[in-house]
């Protein structure tokens, strides 16, 4: 349940150089429907028309679990990052058998297995429905003005998708509700893994390198689509490439940037700075330490906690960027005078004066409700229980056991009909549960509510009673069977009644805490999301009316192009190359872990040829969601899959910075070079190129 | 080695009403040579004479764990709280003996028990010193500015307290360094454990509790002075009453406030705001969350944990406090007023103007080096291996060989002779190590100082070489014989030749990191404490020129007296009374933990006037390093022991706010009643009533 995948890193250094106005040369996350063609024509001498955009849209993979993907052989072979399937990985893994540590290999299509709970989906069609979404909520406020909207939102991806299981629909909220567009996928439910190296390949240098560079990395996999039982026929797919990529060389990201605040307030970067993120790190630290301890206590619990410890781990390293971004006050006072640069051009102007109005400080007053509802809102309802995986599948039961019983456009959003096949996909599909991990969470959960709700707060008197938190997790978890995807199952095939009748204890906590956790969650929407998304609209507006189509919107993990170039950079005096080769991952590798090779690796080391491009860096724009994006050349070919951002782009939910701000690249060339020498998957080489 | 021991909790509450500029009412923590009597008389019609000024400080003891106290008999009886001896009731204990949870009871003196590292310090004379140690720097800069200082410092305490190991002399720095003075205190090295509750009862509620009030805590722990094993006469004792305190009665409190920054420029509190608060409470959460897993693994292991992971949730709430009060946006207005405010009065005076210069633009220029200094100095230096035990001894050793092999005025300050009696003291005294815990620190030290610091950086690379922080914590824990007194006492009489023959892996790591150690210590009080140092001298000239004697000096762990009364407060509507009862606790008591009674608790509900006057809280302004404190009336009866803040006191290292800001104090009539009909121990408080 990732969702900021791109891996970033804390370091010694605080000081970004953001932009905070208008975009620079390279900067962007560009919709496909308005890429700066002419502006990368003029800076790379290379043309990108229609039916490269059409191409390149074709074989861009989204992965619901909150990556990118690309599409790369005729039999649905599709590219990704190994921290993009290392759930998967975990999940077919078991104490026995550990494809974490040790590889997932396959040489036939038998052995390729469905990764439980994934989708791939592929952008189909956009039309623009921002007409129909504001006539929606128009003259309405509050849970009202939010209530209209979703009913709309229901509505139209209904009517879109209604009835074929083949797409997925979704209105997507651009330029912070400047525009509402509507974008359809074709949607492929079973995705199964082909091949995943060994983590020690593919994150060699572990938490420790993560967002440094130079970088030694095979962070790739692949899966394939299949439907029916079928591999599905993809004739649209991208060319690999065994060639090393060129320092110079334009290059795209095709992929899906799940999320920026470019274009938020300085009152909303306020809040994240000094309320938001400082709360989610505390916290987000003292579960790393948890899953830590918990790691020390056996080689199984290590196992089974490999993937968690990474992602909470990989978000701390995100969110620490983010912090020091923030704390920079030169990086601040650019972005106040961004603002203040806009309203003076809105101030100047009297008809766009009285249309704008000052939504600056209508998003500066909501900014109190959001501190007073922050905390009861992301223990009780955002954030209730994260990472347990029974509170989840017995959350949604209880939701969802209410909300089917009501019209399509009266639910809450995520229970509309259209978004209804991947909630359930994600319920039932079967998955491992590790009974001590889902005791660690619920006691990680239950304490923090406690202390930052304060043991007399109803909503802590109602979830505990008597009980210590401590004491009422592990009743929990050892006492559900959610665990189990038949109980699950008929829970939800059962609805409300089965739900009321279940003696299980985690549903019975579900059905405690849902009228609170409804109640904040309107809270939260009344006086915080509604009276920002409205204000918010007008920012856009006064912007558009400012800059044109010369910004691109906020990243909403939807389909971007950025464009760029293979290119280190300087710092401080020091030039750090923009490749790195395998003889360099020997150079580094200690044998203690994060540095140990895998046993493949050291076996390989005479075969491999030393000066194979392993790593590379570019000055593409991205960010977390991006994982997993194919980089590609201006001929449309795959050099490699991004990965990473370096340690100056840790700032970039706020900024690019092209000077200092790179991606980072796993090449194809060492893929290549790889899958045939150390792991001997000839095949799978056919494959990829074509032969 | 906890130093900040006050007690204080995070919350969902994060606005502040501090006052940033001159002390307002009952704001202050008054040196005894300047405490504002006669406003005190204004406001409450008491007379605090030279007398009562006398005897109260002849009382008042300061511990040098990190917690003040008071001589309450004529046999050397000393009232503390149970969280400041917590660590010596855990030293006391072992797997079949845990005192932490049972409590100690004595009743009779051979039962009583050495406190290992403690030692108690009464306050006997104070000398101004300003002119000598302004001379010893006159004219330098930089490392050799601080060095001049710290020899005529050396040599100062060494010419008043030399060759009388009944006293102990230090120089301090008041109004950062607007004067020094000269402390010199009566010593007693020989503190043994008279009483301490159960935890259950001093710590009822927990965590969760911590600085919330209404509170039901007997935070309260006697201990007993002894010289050459005889107990010490003390004639100058405070007189404990039994009675409850009453509403708006005037109250003092007598202590040592360890450390505040309301004298700090706004460049200061924006770095302590924006790096070295975020930075330790990043670190702390993740440890805290490495000793609740290790808690979590055997009973053995959750009570030797029980005090270190109490020590870091007390610091995580207290620092918590702090960064939500630097987060608020009011709060920093006004210091920023109050310090422009300031400027003008110096700008409006020519001479004082040329005398003063401009010290808050080279503060301001100071923070760049401290914030390139800062994580260096804080892993390899300032807070390396926290927590360890080994490793401090290990580091003290190999320094210690070092130093003292110098002349006296040579040495680092704490290596002076006048400093080396409590340094043996707290290296040799007898305290058990747990090896398992030792490892848990040693991984949690060198996996953070890689991960902040890079792997490339030459301190990392030094210190792990080739090999994992896991692996080398490992080795350091399971190798170092440094537990045993008997080794620590060879290696300290050796010297260095018995240091470098040693083949301790410790001491290995500990001559390993010394060079490098001393380097980045020297760049940090090179570029950031000696510019610093020198620049806050003049900020503290231009308030004296500006305030008078009206403001007092941050708190620096020497003896302050506070004044305020018994009152509760109101905040948004709802009124807490000031005081609570023993049936309030019996109320609150779930029966699970931290919410359970100890076994002699539920026994003796009913023998218990259920109206017992249980805490209370007054106006008094306090700190960490407080705790323990003696709370006293205007006659110069105890009426309870100072041991929390209330919620919104989080924020008094930078401001008071009268309105709401409380000191929480256990009562003398709650502890008369628990000691006579919970614990029957009415030789003790014979003792006490003077009987």
């Amino acid at each position: 349940m990732k969702s900021a995948l791109l891996a970033a890193s804390a370091t010694g250094v605080f000081l970004f150089g953001l932009s905070a106005g208008t975009a620079q040369a390279d900067e962007g996350m560009w919709t496909f429907d308005n890429f700066p063609a002419a502006k990368v024509e003029a800076a790379y001498g290379v043309k990108i028309d229609q039916p490269w955009l059409d191409k390149v849209r074709a074989a861009s993979v989204r992965l619901t679990n909150g990556c990118s993907a690309s599409v790369v052989s005729r039999q649905g072979l599709v590219l990704t990052n190994h921290h993009c399937v290392v759930d998967c990985v975990q999940d077919l893994s078991s104490a026995e058998t550990d494809y974490v540590q040790d590889g997932f290999l396959t040489t036939a299509r038998e052995q390729e297995r469905k990764c439980p709970g994934q989708q791939a989906e592929i952008l189909a069609e956009i039309t623009d429905v921002t007409e129909t979404i504001r006539a929606a909520g128009a003259g309405l406020s509050g849970q009202a003005f939010n209530r209209a909207r979703d009913a709309a939102v229901a509505r139209l991806e209904q009517e879109t998708c209604a009835g074929d299981d083949r797409y997925r629909c979704q209105v997507v909220s651009l330029y912070r509700g400047g525009q509402f567009k509507l974008y359809k996928y074709r949607r492929y439910a079973d995705v199964r893994l082909v091949f995943a190296p060994e983590i020690a390949t593919a994150f060699f240098g572990g938490d420790p390198d993560n967002f440094n560079f130079p970088r030694f990395n095979l962070d790739v996999a692949f899966l394939r689509l299949y439907e029916d039982d079928k591999v599905v026929e993809t004739p649209q797919h991208l060319t690999w490439v065994a060639r090393a990529p060129e320092e110079g060389e334009a290059t795209f990201v095709s992929g899906n940037p799940g999320s920026t605040g470019r274009l938020l307030t300085v009152a909303q970067l306020e809040t994240q700075r000094d309320l938001a993120i400082p709360m989610g790190q505390l916290q987000r630290s003292e579960l790393r330490g948890r899953l830590i301890g918990f790691s020390e206590v056996s080689a199984e619990n290590k196992r089974v906690a490999t993937d968690p410890l990474f992602g909470v781990e990989n978000s701390f390293k995100v969110f620490f960027g983010r912090q020091f971004a923030l704390n920079d006050a030169a990086f601040m006072a650019d972005k106040r005078a961004a603002e203040a640069e806009l309203k003076a051009k809105v101030a100047a102007n009297r008809t766009l004066a009285r249309q704008i109005g000052d939504p600056w400080s209508e998003i500066e007053a909501a900014q109190a409700a959001y501190a007073e509802h922050y905390l009861p809102y992301r223990q009780i309802e955002a954030a209730a229980g994260s990472g347990s995986d029974l509170l989840s599948y017995a959350r949604t039961l209880v939701r969802a056991a209410h909300e089917r019983a009501k019209p399509n456009t009266e639910r809450l959003p995520e229970f509309a009909d259209g978004r209804l096949p991947l909630v359930e996909k994600r319920l039932l599909d079967e998955r491992p549960v590790d009974k001590n991990l889902e005791a660690l969470y619920l006691r990680f959960w239950l304490s923090k509510t406690r202390e930052y709700l304060t043991t007399d707060h109803p909503a802590v008197q109602q979830l505990l009673g008597s009980q210590s938190p401590e004491g009422l997790a592990d009743d929990l978890a050892s006492g559900s069977r959610l665990d189990d995807p038949a109980v699950r199952k008929a829970l939800w095939d059962g609805g409300l009644p089965a739900i009321q009748a279940s003696g299980d204890p985690m549903i019975a906590l579900a059905l405690r805490m849902d009228p609170l956790a409804r109640q904040v969650r309107e809270a939260w929407e009344t006086d915080v999301e509604a009276p920002t998304a409205r204000a918010a609209e007008r920012v856009a507006a006064a912007r558009f009316a400012a800059y044109g189509d010369a910004v691109y919107p906020d990243a909403t993990f939807t389909l971007r192009l950025s464009y760029g170039q293979v290119q280190g950079w300087t710092h401080r005096g020091r030039t750090v190359p923009a490749t790195t080769t395998f003889s360099g991952l020997y150079q580094r590798a200690t044998g203690a872990a994060p540095y140990a090779l895998a046993p493949r690796w050291i076996a390989a080391k005479d075969q491999l040829n030393p000066d194979t491009v392993y790593n590379f860096v570019t000055t593409n724009d991205i960010i977390g969601g991006n994982s997993g994006s194919p980089v590609i050349n201006a001929k449309g070919e795959v050099l490699g899959a991004a990965f990473d951002g370096n340690i100056h782009s840790l700032g970039g939910d706020y900024g690019y910075d092209g000077e200092l701000n790179r991606t980072v690249v796993a090449a194809s060339s060492a893929a290549t070079e790889a899958l045939e020498k150390v792991y001997g998957l000839t095949g799978l080489l056919d494959e990829l190129m074509g032969r």
